[in-house]
């Protein structure tokens, strides 16, 4: 089952700056061969279930790890059985429809 | 790794009412013999990181296998590690707090 | 347009604990006259979309007040026009169904 | 007050298919103003609070008025007192540490 996945993770009681942590995940979903886009708001990526699942857990891991004791995470995640569908392809079809 | 979690299935093109998809997604996050409070916008759940996430894989495979083509799923989950910290004492250290 | 919410206000950089916050801002939501019930991922609240949304604002504008640098907030939130329904509804609809 | 929010708006009741609803919303965006970034899980826009709040009033509207008898909308949204931040800021930070 695929899923295409928007991830937000906040850690909590490390200060207000926390890019280093977004570039932390970054990376672990990187090495996880997992397709990802970052955007203002969250990174988006896409992948069997298991893989994506496995990622998410990883960057809870690091974060704690770099020292953050809290963490809340936002995820908004679609699966679909009826069609695969790519995160391009959920733009494109906004983009298409838009220039008709 | 502990983790509290509110879990918002939403099943798309099956029509405006969802609560037979909930029902279906409660009774799996029950046979998974996990923590539960259903509340008015999802489910508050508490378990073991792993336990937790292979039910929602089953509540997306559940919601599927009813018919449902698509799925979109919000989740907010949260993670610590400076203690333990259940659903109950969320709810009650806010309380606590009120009746000072 | 009534609206049923799901709040979640998370105040950045200013420890691990926010539940002082969250005490906050259910006393804003209750002197906004509004329909709250907590629960131990954030406060569902029901009313008119204005009369929402205005309370919201002023959650930000009190925990900032209070010294949160930044504050990262997750909402759900629905609107239907085919009937009215309230939060009680939706839960009972959940449970009646599963009672069957 | 300026906000950064990452607005997903899903009809319920509608078919699988929704990316008409999201291209009327993104166009009530653009003729509010906003400032916005489509996204494969959503649409990131900036502005002040009542403008921006202002506009995800209408996308209501415009849903419920093109037919959709239900809508779920989950929204992360962002303030911040301590200086001001934008969108691109947000993505620069990360990609900068990135690269360092």
């Amino acid at each position: 089952m695929k899923v295409i996945m928007d991830l937000c993770v906040v850690p909590m009681g490390v200060g207000v700056s926390v890019s280093e942590y977004v570039v932390a995940c970054h990376q672990v979903l990187k090495e996880a061969g997992l397709k990802t886009q970052l955007h203002a708001y969250g990174t988006n990526l896409e992948g069997e279930w298991d893989d994506v699942m496995a990622a998410v857990k990883k960057c809870h891991e690091k974060v704690h790890g770099m020292g953050a004791p809290r963490i809340t995470t936002t995820i908004k995640m679609g699966t679909r059985v009826d069609r695969l569908q790519t995160m391009e392809e959920k733009i494109s079809s906004v983009v298409d429809k838009a220039l008709k």
